[in-house]
């Protein structure tokens, strides 16, 4: 089973400026991101709160083989949830729909980033399924 | 209707090192700040956790048509909040009781500052009326 | 007495970039101003010259209760006039018209903020409104 | 009554990364550690979200005497837990399991610290005990 | 056609630090690549001298429809590559083979990422299939 | 007409640190120039105080289709006269004698550089000549 | 004779980004040019690569009386090409077409300023007959 | 003769902030100064205006020997009044009343400093009787 | 046996700075502490020269089995002793009386915590108990 | 009595770089220095060991009522002679005999101007003789 | 066979910046070198192409058994040439004529001195001899 | 007569941290390299406090031709040293044993890099040797 974990402000996504962030419910998105790999549990888990983000990734601990985070603005302020997913041990990779790196300055670094295994930063949703594709390909 | 949003440590106020803060509870003030103004309705909400603020900004984004924020220490280093403002297109207005420019440095910078349309610090409690008399005017 | 005291380029107020800083001449607000306090006596003043904007500041140490200063673009530069504020021991209001935190970000920091008791940035003109009315009702 | 207050990742303590954290949990730590203080009565709480540490910080402000507060990564990060500990004005010993200075450069400064009476870093769990010993010895 | 295009000390791959870049031979990688995109036309280029990299992209200017580019070691230090990925004005993706934001502090900046639509890091050889991938989806 | 607006110490030229700047007065070079545009107006003024350079600009912004200035020590530290060159919104050269950039560091960066089209440093006195020369051609 | 040297992406002149950089290909700027100047011999190089720059200023220690460059992209990055320029003890002026000051700020630095006698930037394609006004005047 | 020249505030003394600046008005101090060194003539002037101690120093250059500053505020933002004891090339002091090394930090950096002979700071008024006896055992 | 070894001027301790440093003197403070560790042989040394700190832990290298350091004032700046405590690979605590993190900034790194096991920072002289009561129980 | 202590170098005082530091030796030179004070028994301390500069200040605690204090190099390193100043509670003036302020940056700060009353900085040896001026006269 | 590689400029040897960096041409100095290690195999290559120092350096790991490079210019901003460095995993020595420490702070930092077994700076073309004389006598 | 000095811990070598420094001895490696110059005296001294250092600089002043230095540890802190070598003007050469540009980032700078005429790091014992070497060829 692989976790989906999304930060502060995803729960708005098909509504928070879509310019930047699309115009898709991720849980419309999650419904066909799950029949695109019906050999792989999906879990979707959102909150605004970094400390159930936490939360979040010491269940997958115990739950899942792998993660895909979007910890969203707390990706750049949150030594706690790098520190979860260090602790966990389990791979890891950092999805943010748009690119951060052409934005603004503080959203350049990521905590997660050297702790998780890879980042995909500008692929939209997209960025979710390429991950997930990646993991079932090479962690088993 | 205006939301009136305070952060950590506010739910204190009164006790809190009351040379900084003043010896006035929130919850008075809150009344009396009411009946100032009879035409427009205010809502009070606090929390000590940021992902809650988020979530109190998510609801004004429904139900409100402004906000004024005192995320008091969260001011600082939280992107959530300030991501949350930017998210649900308020205008909001972004209150200190204490000058937070004449008080430790890592308190000059205020990641809400950029994305409220006007900072008010330093005026006390007062800073809150001040606020809504300024929303009340211009944003209808 | 109240001293509001104008930094450079505020004599173009009306002309100059009314994007960020309106259409309104300052003369003619400030006619309006006066009438909403009548009660209390304003002085306006204007100057270009950082210098005279000390000078300005050390009279109204002789001849007012307190200052209401938008040093404008000197904010961000001068020791000088900060120290003045500071000389005077008068209680003084920052304002600055539009949002100085959302602009460039050599205008994030001002040296007048530490010595002044408040800060209002993005108001408007609205602003001085704000700080008259908030000086009116505590400094007495 | 003395307050023991540990943040995010902490309760995984015996199995995360037991090279750093040692392979003790807490709770059969903490039960020893209240043996050998029998005359101090100690309460243990633990949480991976930073606005509840505020929350039993501010607690512990009006129950307890002193507080052992390892807030781990929100040690970094935290200005809301600072302020929490200056708000309640109790005496307050910030206590690290591993050495924090001697880690990646961003776990080297603390917003704690400053806030705190003294830092224990490095100790393992024996920290607590250093903490409660001193607290016990020179807070009466 | 999309363009690969790889920069210096990649013809070593599958030689090179292993343990970081993987043993395979890109050459050997790329017709596998090729195979699984049999739609779409790919070009395979690599140079070891900046400018090169300059004339590569500027070719694809001329008959790509999009760039993948791990311009490695140049990442980090070319403006004048990123000034031709904006001057072709193509879709660009970035891949980086292993994860730059784990590795050295000069890595985790590159002057690519900000004109790039996206960027794919520390997926291994994978992330180029992850990029054409994406591309050949919403690039049309 | 165009202005030519100088700054503090250059009325100082000829004497001044020849090595640096010449040994030219400025008054008998601006004859010179005028000359050489027979079909241009210019204005010449100066003056070592920053605010009179201030109201220099916004006097051309009134008469001038286009402003020279070598704003000499203020460049380096005035946002008054930038903002000045921004409010009147006339095309702006910003001339400077010697090549600021082989100079000391604190002279390498000016504030009027970024609200001037262009900037020409190092030509000794001809860089007027050939900052009016450039103006008279593109800017009609 | 004077040489005239084009760094990166400067062949693309007239298609890119003609919103900066203006719809003029050089080669027809180029003949224009020295027609303008019949007695200045003046020689034209281009290229991506920064040590092809570092050759072309080699030879122009050899063959030429003063340099014009407009390094481009390395100006920013190369202390190669500005070695070269010292080291043939040429007079150099270094031209942008942009106004390289009011852009990102990583093109606020130039390597090759503080080895030119002057910098010239924003005058568009004028910047380069400018450049060459200046040194068949003042270099023989 | 020796010109002493003070700037921005020091008009106050006696009245500002005594606790810093000593209860002693300058002009009675003056005078009891002159008295001290009979045989050296003194001048003493006095401005807020930046560019009106640019304007004595250049007069000090035709009129003085020597010159003794106490700059204030402008000491720390004024490359202009620098330039201006650079470009008349006469000994100066630099003197502070306060010693500024142990004031706020945007104190401790003063551009005159390394344009002037010598510093003097912290001896009170005294210290321009010190700058005074050195330079008329010195110059000559 | 410990090696205790003070620094700089922790031998005016009991009369420098007392609100501070405390008003007891090290040497009656070092008789109660061996009398309260029976079974442990201290040794305790002080010097006010950085390089026989270096000598007394070179000499700890040899005679003893773990090392108390308060370096005081050496540990901002010293290499040295950082390096001798590296070199002779005992287990060494660093113990503040003060707490070093709540003063001057430049307080707030020693170079010593990143080779020492731990450190105690605010204990007063209870600390240096605390220390070697660590050590006795874990180093044996 | 006032103590003049010197630090590291200043023993080559006449034959090390002349350019800099004047060509008469100390000893010469304090003869002298002592015939103008006759009132005040003068004491002089030389050494090239940070720790015995420690070591002097701390006996200037117990025996003299000033202190002359020229560390040289050790005035940019040591945070030791600034604690031993602050401990002995002594009225202390720093003196440099070149003006460090224009020499190399690292130069330009001094841990011990902040712990001392005055600095004076530039007025060679007489620099010596201007701070007993200034102790003697305020100092009883 | 050890390589010796040379970057930009370098090929200038004997004619440039002579006061810097010798009167003697590295072909003639070469021949010389040879002779004095009979038994070691030398090969020399020079390019002022950042990438054709990486090919040489690849070209080495193939046929030689160390590495002298001196890198010039590009030692201080070539990512690629360290990365190849590191690539070919054989021992090299980074050598510089002239003493990179004493000159421009911008030449203090070598990215391939990390990569390195070691640096040998400021020895004029000797440093070429004692880095062969090394590695012959170490590296076998 | 040439000058080895070495600095603090470097009398454990042969013991300490062999890994990075070698197992031999220095004074055995002295003899040995006293052998391989007949012709030159050499001289070692060794401390481990800055000032003696400084002392042995100043006896090589009076009694040596050259000077090679380890000054190890306080290489990076000792601004004391640095000025010494320069007060005598002596030739000197800094050794280091390690590859002080491979290590951590403090010691990546040297105070006495810019006051010695060559650094040679990373060549074990040997570079001892080598800057013999190099002084005895190029110091008569």
């Amino acid at each position: 089973m692989i976790y989906i974990i999304n930060g502060p402000n995803l729960n708005l996504l098909g509504t928070r400026e879509p310019e930047i962030y699309g115009s898709e419910q991720f849980e419309l998105f999650f419904e066909k991101l799950q029949q695109q790999f019906p050999e792989t549990k999906l879990e979707y888990l959102q909150s605004n709160i970094e400390g159930e983000l936490v939360n979040f990734i010491q269940e997958a601990g115990k739950k899942a083989t792998a993660i895909v985070i979007n910890a969203a603005a707390y990706s750049h302020t949150s030594v706690a949830i790098a520190d979860a997913i260090k602790a966990v041990a389990l791979p890891a990779i950092e999805v943010h729909i748009s690119n951060i790196y052409s934005r603004e300055s503080f959203r350049h670094h990521s905590y997660l980033s050297a702790v998780c295994i890879a980042v995909i930063s500008g692929c939209g949703l997209d960025g979710y399924r390429l991950a997930i594709d990646h993991l079932s390909k090479t962690q088993q």
